[in-house]
């Protein structure tokens, strides 16, 4: 069969169709990557337009991982979506003996117990897990609408500690395009805070890795 | 913060609010717990139109799930979106002590090595160790469109053991498109295979995960 077998003409020549597309020129120069890298998870062009965000969420991913942060997710995709070399190389470069941790906490005993209790999905109870890890990570969010609720809940309601940045974007039906708008509404009450979205139903696990991935690639 | 919080409640309100969309009247009755979930995966309803197969996919799937088959997926994402409980019911049902095996050869060292000799990638090289583990398997490709390439080269010409069904869902610019095309125009030689695609760039790891879910669910 005839097809491109090289890894990395494919990865270059999908950035180059993406690039020739121009549907970028309308995002600042800080939101290229991050954008190209969700298009590129889903296929889908006119996500584009749908991309919102608050501060500058490449810039604050990247220092975070560079400083070894927590990265906290909300299932074990999005989890295995996010490459581990490059967070070894970012850390290295900054001088960072232990680079960026990826974590999702949806499979701890704690969170089937929780999330039994109280009548609220695994996802969310995973999420109320997540204050003595939370001080400056990177936060990523690819299914479960009732993580960012929750995770909303406990940053502006109950004083937890700020995330560097928030990839906030579930999917799908119920809560989604909601839980989303709540995390645009949260920006000026948590102005520090960097984050990207997309207004309506569409997110996902790929998405979402895709994202963290942007800020840790080599440049 | 307002929001729906039950689990139970949200899954049924999402495929009531999926049902209500009256989109899925032009598929097959056995197709509709397929696409169904493929659309909740992504959010996106305007895939169904674009939804591809042959044979009947769901039944081929739970069948092979019932005799606890292989199920071979291309990354580490598509495995970890694979529910293990319904995996575990549908084998139990049947009488079978073994369940249905989650399998990703992504990260076996023998990829990396093999994918660096034939300058290959990683992906491709994961499916090139997939013929003793493929008579009667599930596959499910949701990211590289050269791992459903590699499958087809080695089914079509090599001879290898045929899975029970193709779940060929991958995703992007590069070859995604031409994959998925090259499945289609396979039907006519490997009519007794069953599988499920999607026309175009669309596709991903969630949406793979999502269609074999659907097959396993209890009805």
């Amino acid at each position: 069969m005839d097809y491109e077998r090289d890894p990395a003409r494919i990865f270059a020549q999908s950035m180059a169709e993406l690039e020739a597309m121009e549907i970028f020129n309308d995002l600042p120069q800080e939101l290229h990557a991050i954008a190209r890298r969700m298009v590129h998870a889903c296929g889908v062009p006119e996500i584009v337009p749908l991309i919102r965000w608050h501060g500058n969420p490449h810039a604050a991913a990247r220092s975070a991982i560079a400083q070894g942060a927590n990265i906290l997710c909300d299932t074990e995709m999005v989890a295995h979506g996010v490459l581990r070399p490059p967070l070894e190389a970012r850390a290295q470069e900054a001088g960072n003996s232990k680079a960026a941790q990826v974590l999702c906490l949806l499979n701890d005993p704690r969170s089937a117990t929780l999330g039994k209790e109280q009548k609220i999905t695994r996802s969310a109870a995973g999420v109320a897990l997540w204050p003595p890890l939370l001080e400056g990570a990177v936060v990523a969010i690819g299914n479960a609408p009732t993580a960012l609720f929750r995770l909303l809940e406990g940053l502006l309601e109950e004083s937890w500690p700020r995330p560097a940045v928030i990839f906030g974007l579930p999917v799908g039906f119920i809560g989604a395009t909601e839980s989303k708008e709540a995390l645009l509404q949260s920006a000026a009450q948590l102005s520090d805070l960097a984050f990207v979205t997309l207004v309506g139903r569409q997110g996902g696990s790929a998405i979402a890795a895709a994202a963290v991935n942007a800020t840790s690639a080599e440049q």
